[in-house]
């Protein structure tokens, strides 16, 4: 061969892009298939919007931190590429959404009900656990001018249909109202960015503990008086309805009043879509997005895996798309960060890949002359639905079947002349060892059985 | 409101970056979900790759014209980015194939089989009918050192399956072995260059008639002796009996009869698999992708549609990974280009988006008392896996039906005191636009019952 004429390359993984094995990916698509179902069960539909966005859509909204994460695109070769540089891979799925919500606001029903699960990209400093490309799994509801708190109420539903479906342990979503606390400092008499430096360092609480909030208050004007108020709301979490009881005794203000009554409806009605009282806290510290969520907020927790954080966050807010229409489009949603989790479960052992097979039947073929027969027995397989490969390679049956276990098939066929002559086939059960012979007619009948 | 310090971006498409309403994507995503189950029906396994690749990995085949259209990757912000500009997005998804399986070639097990459904990007100049960005939808069989003739003649089964269940009319795959021609030029002692150029000019003869090619052999040495013996070839085409006899009586040298012998193999087999007589044909004009595929080779034509030109094409190719690996890697695959064929399908009215929603039942709620036994409903509804929507705002019954039209939902269901007095609820049929009211305990049979 002409070998050594090529220059080889010898690929390498790219820091931050995870790639996985066909069993991985195979477990992966299985979780991604159940969150679509949750979603699509509640009625939300799907839409995908392009990688790129125009730069001018990703950096409507400023934010200087995210825009040094932009990837943008060019011409590899320096007179290609057009206008590339123009659009810029999207960094998460709200901009998109916002920016579809406005593009085709005249063709949409509102409330507009969506999810999305797509790649979003991140230029990130590659460090452990963190992704420069990740699939996201989001929902929302947007109203056009209004939105009913009922949506707010639905939402723990959709989180608990995923998380019950999934099933990677038991979980619990933390739901808070921003009003409560943004409302509770105004009243104390805090301004906007005092209130602002409160929130950021009540945040800390759960990693590096009361001692930055403190500092902050001690530094601020008036901050000392009002530690010991702060710290009891910040640190108020439990059943909604003992966590009710005591926001009912304090006296915060209008809007936190606000809140509070907001933060009641979601809890009740959110009994009537049937959550479990065990899957569900009231937690007043959540503090997510501090300029993004203006009303109720959710966080999702797995009650034996506190160190992955929040699997699945989001919440409320006043005006999706104002930097693009002129329009107010109030909506709730939520996002499962799931390339991240999906990496967590999988390192610590939570989920485990199985077969690296889609199918769940080979048929081996123990001598070429058998081959047509084995062709046979697999398309009556396939006609009842049963996902079937074929070893079409010379092997002896002990690779074949070998084949079969490394690649983790549940069963193998083996076709033999004195079975077939009898309309019968050796069925092995590559999990427990064991072989039988069943009759033709009954095979697909005997591993659909088994299967589902 | 503060509108007035928005600086509003009115946003627009990007040329060449599809995007499709709710209705039509989820058009788009059922007619891939059934690609995906027929792809697994044969034992194929999912696998995905980042979107980007190493540039040396995307040009170390070269081709001048497919890297002009490489987009690479750069930080927004000139000091951002990091090693961005290293990696590019990959403009196929054979390349990153070639080097997932040169990488991870020791985890994977051998024939590997693997399906792959990603967005490709590609650089071109915007014009009618082509996408920068597009979805592909690919399948390959790669062996350690060999492939089975098997694998070749499993594919056709495969893309029938895939176009009966898409059930877009009648379809016909178009099978040839490239050693037919090229042996055939080598026996007629035409050289390498002089074959491609051949080859070039026949594969225009659907477009642009025998011309081209006429004129090519025209002006080579010894092509005027030639004509009538190759323009027989390049257009022998039909039923695979007939072709096969045809080329029976040819003296083409070794190398044609063992591609005469290969496509016989093919034809035999295919047969076995169960693929109708209308949906198989020989065509030796057939040409595809001339420095890459060297037997078996396929295309697939929808019978009342030829416009579309072949929708899903692909063939045998001797070494798939040799830039990546030093070990050759035998392959056969196709690939359907996804985004094109949609869009030409939405075009020509072959398919027609429906439902706007994942839903198929939306329970209004005629007065806000109603609001719990709507959630009652609906959850009893979604726990028989039937996707309901409830319309939460407040607002007319009148204009809650008015939404579930326009979002085109199957059904509508109006909880009323009376109904729920007797354990009733009404549902209402909207296509036909006929209700009545159904016992509260049979509602999810009888919804479950119309939708299945």
């Amino acid at each position: 061969m002409c070998a050594d004429r090529i220059n080889r390359i010898t690929p390498s993984p790219i820091s931050g892009f995870p790639e996985w094995t066909p069993a991985e990916r195979l477990l992966e698509q299985r979780m991604i298939d159940q969150i679509r179902a949750a979603f699509e069960r509640y009625g939300f539909s799907p839409i995908e919007t392009p990688a790129v966005e125009r730069n001018a859509v990703l950096t409507a909204k400023g934010g200087a931190e995210t825009e040094r994460q932009i990837y943008s695109l060019t011409g590899l070769h320096p007179q290609s590429g057009g206008d590339a540089r123009d659009y810029s891979l999207h960094f998460d799925l709200t901009v998109p959404l916002a920016r579809y919500v406005a593009q085709h606001n005249n063709e949409l029903v509102f409330p507009f009900r969506r999810y999305q699960i797509q790649k979003v990209w991140r230029g990130e400093r590659p460090q452990h656990g963190r992704f420069r490309e990740f699939t996201q799994c989001d929902i929302d509801i947007v109203g056009d001018g209004k939105l009913s708190l009922m949506a707010d109420a639905e939402i723990p539903a959709v989180i608990s249909t995923v998380f019950t479906s999934l099933a990677i342990g038991d979980f619990t979503i933390r739901i808070s109202n921003r009003k409560i606390l943004t409302g509770y400092l105004e009243h104390l008499g805090f301004d906007e960015s005092e209130s602002s430096l409160i929130l950021r360092e009540a945040d800390k609480i759960d990693r590096q503990g009361t001692g930055p909030l403190l500092q902050a208050l001690d530094d601020l004007p008036n901050g000392n008086a009002a530690t010991s108020d702060i710290l009891v709301l910040v640190q108020m979490s439990g059943s909604p309805a003992d966590v009710l009881c005591a926001l009912e005794l304090i006296d915060g203000g209008d809007r936190f009043r606000q809140g509070v009554d907001e933060l009641k409806a979601v809890f009740e009605h959110a009994t009537a879509f049937g959550i479990a009282d065990e899957n569900i806290a009231a937690d007043i510290g959540i503090v997510r997005g501090l300029d993004y969520y203006t009303g109720t907020i959710y966080e999702t927790r797995l009650d034996d895996h506190p160190q992955l954080g929040s699997i699945c966050s989001g919440g409320r807010y006043d005006d999706l798309a104002s930097y693009f229409i002129r329009k107010t489009m109030p909506g709730v949603g939520i996002s499962i960060g799931f390339t991240r989790l999906f990496s967590q479960l999988l390192q610590a052992g939570i989920v485990k890949p199985g077969s690296a097979s889609a199918a769940q039947v080979l048929v081996t073929v123990p001598d070429e002359s058998l081959m047509s027969n084995a062709i046979e027995v697999a398309s009556s397989l396939r006609a009842a639905d049963v996902n079937t490969e074929i070893f079409f390679e010379q092997a002896r049956l002990g690779r074949q079947l070998r084949y079969a276990s490394r690649k983790g098939f549940r069963f193998a066929i083996i076709p033999l002349p004195e079975d077939l002559e009898v309309a019968r086939i050796k069925l092995r059960d590559m999990d427990a060892g064991e072989e039988h012979t069943v009759a033709m007619d009954d095979l697909p009948g005997e591993i659909a059985r088994h299967i589902s």
